[in-house]
């Protein structure tokens, strides 16, 4: 389960090779404004649409990148994750693009729509039990087959690809004061975290969980990062089951605040960002907007705050249930 | 029901003067590439994403254009329309921001979300009746009440205002070769033969209606402009109640087709635009996508296809019901 990497994540430049790297292959995603949300919080809000990157999500810039800090031999044997569909996404993408073996392992109950998506960029898929059990299936398959594990949030060189995600907000808005974004295992967290630390931005991080998988909360509570038994949450691109150490560090040192909201709220921000921005971001996606409409009015935030939407791939069948 | 025009409609620069006034107002939208269509059809295709225009479609271009060209003394009276919804929240809006008192008739059916938005930008809605009633309540306001009639699509200033959409498309892509687009009255189709008139664009131009709403289709074999009888489709904002008279003679001088689409088709064409590009369309927005896939291979096509999404106003509830 050791990468090995090209480039020390300590290196300066680290950041800013990853995103050079990454860029080749993705879209640098559009920052928009948003009037209902600015009239709804009374600041100026904008939205980084990550949503349309590719797969849907942001997954695919730390999975480029870590795939590429292989060794030839660990590339050729192969790479795997556990996801509930959008690292799985992104790690499929990601090794079509590098011809790198792909393997997923999914919980029994994920979502059609990135199961197929996922097979669609050439991986082969497995579906395991809990997102626990996934997990565990999949640290099982590493020990008895070899392949090289590519944990989608707590590892280095994923946080670093990640980075480039918070690289674009600064370059398009270099005085941007907040940052909401929604926290699963940390990985975005952690990419955030060492964007603001190469560029040197002052602005304030906000994680949102969602109450039914609040790994980072428990962990900022308890001083290490910690495992879940459980997590029931529809926002199932945020339903890690533990929160990375690694991502814990970063997390700790840098984030204003780690906040949780109902499913309920996510809902409520998936309609707003449908009927008013014609977006249609999953309950991940939205969860950074349900908890910024959440306690916008209890933190005294700036004149430039953003929220980072992603993913969005919603199962028609599934929205049917939750409009 | 006669409009004063500042700019007679044959004048050379016209289409250019409203274009420089609209693009004050409103968004210049963007123009995306789709893999996934691209793909399907074999041919390179974007969308002109003209659902994240303000109020979530085309209709304020036309309307800011109309009531800037009305007198005073008519802009003092007000303006009227009757409207599915879109028109309606195009014409609030441009009221909105020209100081004209508005006012919309609706069918009694109509969405619950276009209403709020027509009400929320300032404008009296009235519902009554089918789409059919609607109008001729709208007719008979307009004698009783000295209040200007605007049409949304049988109204030469509305579509030399509807024309800064093409406008856009070329400049963003001179060498477009086909444009697929809903037709309801035939409003944006005019406003497109305008656009590319003023540009000397040789693209094709391909309208799409739904089966249940084929004025268009029915005026071409007729020959003149009709009226209908009862429309029957989910794509209220194509559910016009005839071809207007001046959109017939523009469409049937310059478009290579009108094609119609069942239902199913603009909901799978919902579908697809909302998994793959991350977009909520509303039946209307999808129309054109829906056309492309079901007449591509009949059609030869060439290597800068169009589709033009408008718009994004998709009542939740009514949502669930087609998922």
């Amino acid at each position: 389960m050791v990468n090995v990497s090209s480039c020390s994540t300590e290196k300066q430049g680290c950041v800013r090779d990853a995103q050079n790297f990454v860029a080749r292959y993705l879209h640098h995603t559009p920052l928009w404004h948003s009037s209902t949300l600015s009239t709804l919080v009374g600041r100026p809000v904008f939205l980084k649409m990550e949503l349309f990157q590719k797969t849907g999500s942001y997954k695919p810039r730390g999975m480029l990148w870590a795939i590429q800090n292989l060794s030839a031999i660990s590339r050729r044997a192969g790479v795997v994750t556990f996801s509930a569909g959008n690292a799985g996404q992104g790690l499929a993408w990601a090794g079509m693009h590098l011809d790198t073996r792909t393997l997923v392992i999914m919980p029994s109950v994920a979502n059609q729509l990135k199961i197929d998506a996922t097979r669609g960029y050439g991986a082969e898929v497995l579906q395991h039990g809990t997102p626990m059990e996934a997990a565990a299936r999949c640290a099982a398959i590493v020990r008895e087959q070899g392949m090289t594990f590519i944990s989608s949030y707590d590892d280095m060189d994923v946080m670093t690809g990640h980075a480039s995600l918070g690289m674009e907000i600064i370059a398009d808005m270099p005085d941007t004061t907040d940052i909401f974004l929604g926290i699963g295992g940390g990985g975005m967290a952690g990419g955030l975290v060492k964007a603001l630390d190469e560029t040197g931005s002052k602005a304030r991080l906000f994680g949102v969980e969602p109450e039914g998988a609040a790994a980072m909360s428990a962990s900022l509570i308890g001083g290490a990062a910690v495992q879940l038994e459980a997590v029931k949450t529809i926002a199932d691109g945020l339903a890690a089951p533990g929160a990375g150490n690694s991502c814990f560090e970063l997390v700790s040192r840098r984030f204003e605040a780690v906040l949780t909201v109902p499913d309920d709220a996510i809902l409520e921000a998936m309609r707003l960002l449908m009927t008013r921005c014609k977006v249609m971001a999953e309950p991940a996606g939205a969860a950074a907007v349900a908890g910024l409409l959440q306690h916008a009015r209890k933190r005294k935030l700036g004149d430039a705050v953003i929220c980072i939407i992603s993913g969005g791939n919603v199962d028609p069948s599934m929205l049917r249930q939750w409009l």
